[in-house]
């Protein structure tokens, strides 16, 4: 059966090849396809529903409809996926029953409903995502609870933590992002469907019925706001850059790591990629382009902000150039999400080259500052003047912290306020010692072991909310999707029994 | 008085004046100032309740900190507010007791939980200014409830609607960017404060404490995320963008509308400017800058993305370059939208020029096609062919829809499918009527008069809502500064009697 | 003949094909296949000469680089089109041979030499676009000569012009383009080769042979710098943006000027589609689009910008995420011009409605206003005063310019100034007539018709120029080629005899 | 003496100061009092030559323009500065003499050269900033040419270069950015003047006399042109953004060499901060900012070119809005070169530790492949094998290269392809000695310290040439400059002996 283009055809001369091909939406609508046709059999029951269509029509159109693949190969001859749709069900039906398809409807309307259908369930695959890269964190917490690692700030050893607390931090970001999803997803699941054009019809249409059947939780009420707006995919990519950039973050401090200067990780060799010309290398590719692909959507996000600007209300061709942006950032982040979870399912951290490290270094500073204030009474600033020399002197003469002594201490004390104060040695070493003063840092949010345990078994609950959001919205979906399979079922049998 | 840099001048030496300059943050921090006075109140009265502070030290340094004015002379010298703070209450009160100010704290956490204060008011101002311009918006729907327009998709004439009901459209975008700042507000308004530098302390604070006492909503808890995390930032400059993204589509039209070619408005003169050599011309400037200011926004966002893009943790000082951004971008969305709500308080739609627009056009075509369908019960394929050949011949003879008579469509429908069909003339002559074409499309969300009646009064009680979400929280900060405040009182009440 | 990992096989385990897809950079090379063969070709030619392979084992791996098809099918298995390369010479003459090829190179300097290939076509295709838009924009200014419309400031009708002066804006932009990519040539044609991984090599090759028969005019000649910058990228995504940016101005234009309210144009049916339920609209779908994939190369630009950023020398993965937005962009900006050129070659102006326009509005103020300087020695701001006035008067009236007389000026003049002036009526009406007023205006880069002739004609000689431009390029690729292979030629007579 | 708004106040009411201050470009336009006060100078010359305004007019207004200082306070009661000279020149003389300043030009075209004057008195600092910078670069290059550090790709040591091999490299970087800056230029230096309002004026002004006497290299002929276009701006941003994102390469190498893990370099003290509570962190805190501040570059150029996108010809007021960012963007860049400047300038490399970490890896490891290949005639695939096996088994024993031994060789060569090959030591240690390495690596462009020498010399003598133009270009303006001085003079002697 050759399709025809029944748009275009009847009213304009065809266009060549290069202008088909430059104004056609054909290559990213492949995505929409499945969602148009479900919004074209809830179209169509609601049509019988309200006797705009009759139930013999109806029922040809539904069966036809059914009959069509999700994944039918498109034709850049058409516009679009509606198009190609509406002239196969003319070429079946000819154009008496398939010709009343596209009443009280426009395309307009449409690709904005099935936008909103494939991005929802996209959402649904990023929280599900990002819950299996929290639970994988939280699961690595418990075989670091005790791993002593410095603290970086300004990527200086600023003072000990601990592996897990390090992780949880990761976590917590994602748990933002999840949340930020399922607030997206409030603004994403509701149906343009009857704005039509974007003024609505004089058919009596019953717009609730469609948005139920396809599962939408509401309406964008407003007809020109419903075909105007995708303010909704600026959400979603904002919110996607946003796990990109905490993704890049990991990644960055995954190849810092994994330098053979810092030596803190082994990576998977899953991960890694060797050189063309030097066997020795273990390029951390897999982090590189976790890093290197977050810039992806932010481009994603800047081109379709710059295409919404100063866009005239209400549709306008520009606002078709926007979904590929939307399924390229998507690919890329739930990829990218699924890669960083496996480098930290696989990632061996190296404890005892952490405690090398953690232990040859000054990051221990801040705990000797704050017990002279606690022990000793001194005021904070002085206690940190009072240390600064002392690091500044061992330092000078290449030596770390674990050469500063309590007489030391106790004489620069009295060169700098002239004052003498014994120090308790083993208030000292402890100070010193990077485990006890992790451990000591027992406050909310803190490293010490006992802490970090208490917030991974808070998140692990949160997790189990979470799944339970993820688990409700799905249901309602397939439920909607049921009720419309037998309210088919029925239009079918109704018709049958009638004729 | 002159105060001295605590912080460097003991352990390092001076830098140069440029140096200083590209380093610090004293030029962003002047929006810094009041809250970071008010963080170390609060931490001071968790300190003395800790006893970590006495009430002598305590009482002192929050008597010194209450003669600081938020809009003091901030010193380029000093890398920024905090370390001009500490060194004014050393300087005032000796380092023995000024210099107890910074145990258990740190510029990281304190830098984060000012922003976030400053911030949060920040969100206050924008959601008061949305308020005021939806309800602008609603109010000016009562005047043209009746008054027809060209709905337009392409920029061209598609089908008539009225002007209130494209309003409410505008409106409808700027009630989702009100529930998204709402949204962005609850990342916002969580403390750092006790994650000090990155690892929390040793000391014994009190967290929540000093959270309630900042009326913040809770707390961030992990002190590596406290430190590192700006998430929330790119959340409310994302906000900012779409407010801007819907303001920049306002400005255009305005501009398009205030055109000799389409002369459908006039301008407050107050919105307009003139050449200073073409003395006839009424340039629509703040529709202009609009669009323009938009970019500002968009630019910022990216800016601050591409800062925390591969960022390992925790605190970098690239942190402190996104805060002018957030900053400029608050700036110019707050004005902006006064600025649109400006000139669509006082704009004037020309009522005849609209309706001489959509009787001298074509955008009745699809109701016609509509009618054909309910009417004579033809397929709407079938239909829109006939109508679209029948648009296609007077056009080229250049004129328009009114120049089509019942008898025209007669004949075409003849010549096209070879069925007779008598038209009605009444019926053929309602569809062309763009008033009572208008009228006919009352479904949810549609044009009709009655029905953007009935969504104006929908939304009117949803601003109530959100001016109560408003009302609410302000009261929340008043009130956990009251309580601030009056436990300042008795902590200075009970030092005084002990004394 | 399967092919086999080479790389990878022998010393990493197999990676899952969900890695292997997310670090593949399969997809983009492509383009990159034919350059590859070359190199390879050039490469083997050099070691040959500097008898670092013999002449047997060089005259075979050429013979199978010769067989292998320019549009190869890629293996996403590979990491990348070297790998493939290699591993299907090694397939076809065993390793003893085909091991060979990699020697003194590596992925690194090829794969920036192969882009650099491909990238110096791409922009010979775009200056060709851009001389064929610039021929076209000049041609039909000769149509447009003394045709007048209004210029158009803030979207405001300022003063006339005629749209041959109003084309030549458009064309000077793309002329200032065309040399924008020349410049940037520059930086593209400069050889890679030799660098290898990053270091050179401690065989004795000779990297301007290779730059010579590749065609190159030169070397990056540091070979850290050589395979770790992408400069030369950034540098064509800017010019992209640029030209896109022009187009988007062009496609914005078209869009107004397709409107019923200006109507001044009228456009081709090709570059129109219409709507699936308003068969009278005439949608300006290219300008759209024009408009909107503008966006897509300022994404690709910032994606570039953020990917390079920050970047530890010399080659890290994260490059290659760069190369498919330099392909995207280019696709978008070449079909982006075409389009361009046949909207601009077939739009037709409306004169009449342009004429129209300009005589129906009060652009010719400002030349009243000088005629009032020029004729009867006013200060200019006292004659702007009194135009302005009388502008006014007669604006709010709902009059245009031609209301305006003589004596009405004259009283006026007399109301402001208090001075009597009779103004003469030959005088006056000239400034208030648009053809002569045009045509008064004929000093350099004015509209007046002879002037924009001068500068119509300056244009078309500065087009042959830089066709002679691009015709020495494109000699001496193909020169650089023929020398490739007379080489490959003689080797391989050579070889003959030899054996 | 109080300044009138000359322009608004006449013709339409004046503005609320919020929308005047919304409006108002007049805190950008203080780069531009200066070249405006030029240009109105060369403007006035140019009157009197072509007797549009008589001597003793044209004199007035000349002493009274030299009497406005260049940082006259700008009001924002004005538009922007044009329109408060203008004032100041009507305040001081009159509206019969100052009132004359206007004619034969706008604010259109004033704005744009202004723009362009300031901006390459910019580029020249960049030029200067960046010379500078180079020659730092080639100056440390001397100390280190035989300095072994390993060169990295994707963070892994990859093979053995110099120090001064690495500075070279970002000093070609530079290079390349020098030239791009000098190929702006030529698109900057260009004149609008004369273009008015954008339609020229039917005086008969002499626009080249104009350029010329401002120091440009020649006219933006159409006028439409002139006034529309900000290409020049991007170019620039772009031009810049490029700058720094190389400076931030350097910054996050700093970032890395000053680590603790790294421990290669050590940043001068005032390049470095210290933490409130840490006193033993050196924060690389300038290195961090050049990082940092190279996004907001990308957000001025993503800003700019949103602006641009779309806008109809002519001058539209977004066009203001741009100009900010450019000046933004220059003080950013110009700021940032110097303090990578004084970084490197400054930087000690720690010479023993990039021995050491050169010596204990495996980056030797190709070096040891290619003697294979040369030394005994194996394949290149089958060296890389044989290598990657032994390095692989010794990583495994937790050795490095160093452990491996010619025996180790020779048994893995016949365990691999089943030949006996006798290794020779002194080839073999050769191999895997990095200095020894590195200087075998003497091919155009390599590390050997003879060839980086070379390419040193070669680069001091591009400075030359690049000063060069430096001189040139600044001559020219200063002598443009001394001949509208004069002319100035002549004129007012002239109008003294007339009078």
């Amino acid at each position: 059966m050759e399709l025809i283009d029944i748009l275009r055809q009847k009213i304009l001369p065809p266009v060549p090849m290069e202008i088909a091909k430059y104004t056609s939406s054909i290559e990213s609508d492949k995505l929409l396809t499945k969602p148009v046709i479900e919004i074209n059999k809830a179209h169509i029951i609601m049509l019988a529903k309200q006797d705009i269509l009759n139930k013999k029509e109806a029922t040809s159109i539904l069966k036809t409809l059914s009959e069509i693949p999700p994944d039918m190969m498109l034709d850049p001859l058409f516009e679009d996926v509606h198009m190609q749709i509406e002239s196969y069900l003319i070429g079946k039906l000819g154009e008496e029953v398939g010709g009343r398809l596209h009443v009280a409807k426009s395309r307009n309307d449409q690709v904005a409903t099935a936008i909103r259908m494939t991005l929802r369930t996209y959402l649904f695959e990023i929280v599900q995502a990002l819950i299996e890269f929290r639970t994988t964190l939280l699961i690595r917490c418990d075989e670091y609870l005790e791993a002593v690692m410095p603290g970086y700030t300004h990527l200086q050893h600023a003072q000990p933590i601990t592996i897990a607390h390090h992780l949880i931090a990761h976590h917590d970001a994602l748990e933002r992002n999840t949340k930020r999803v399922m607030d997206a997803f409030s603004f994403v699941n509701l149906s343009p469907m009857g704005a039509c054009a974007l003024a609505t019809t004089s058919f009596n249409i019953n717009r609730e019925l469609v948005a139920e059947l396809l599962g939408f939780d509401g309406l964008i009420e407003n007809s020109v706001d419903a075909v105007s707006s995708r303010d909704f995919v600026v959400d979603v990519l904002a919110d996607y850059a946003l796990i990109m950039t905490n993704l890049s973050r990991m990644g960055e401090e995954t190849i810092l790591w994994n330098t053979s200067e810092f030596s803190t990780v082994i990576l998977p060799d899953t991960y890694v990629s060797t050189s063309s010309i030097m066997p020795q290398k273990r390029n951390p590719v897999v982090a590189e382009l976790l890093r290197a692909k977050t810039a992806h959507v932010y481009g994603d996000l800047i081109a379709t902000l710059t295409i919404l600007k100063a866009l005239p209300l209400s549709y306008n061709l520009d606002l078709q150039e926007i979904t590929p942006h939307l399924w390229n950032s998507h690919t890329v982040t739930l990829t990218s999400i699924k890669m960083a979870t496996g480098i930290f399912k696989n990632l061996k951290f190296d404890i005892q080259r952490w405690i090398e490290l953690v232990t040859d270094d000054f990051s221990t500073a801040t705990e000797l500052t704050d017990m002279l204030v606690r022990e000793y009474g001194l005021p904070f600033r002085t206690a940190y003047t009072i240390v600064g020399r002392i690091v500044q002197k061992v330092a000078s003469e290449g030596k770390k912290m674990k050469a500063i002594t309590p007489e030391m201490l106790s004489t620069t004390i009295l060169g700098t306020i002239d004052k003498k104060i014994q120090i308790d040695p083993s208030k000292f070493y402890a100070a010193l010692n990077p485990v006890e003063n992790v451990n000591t840092k027992s406050v909310i949010g803190g490293p010490s072991s006992i802490e970090v345990l208490r917030m991974k078994n808070k998140r692990a609950k949160k997790i189990v909310t979470d799944e339970a959001w993820y688990n409700t919205h799905i249901s309602k979906l397939k439920k909607a999707n049921s009720v419309l399979c037998s309210m088919i079922k029925m239009l079918e049998g109704g018709e049958k029994t009638e004729s």
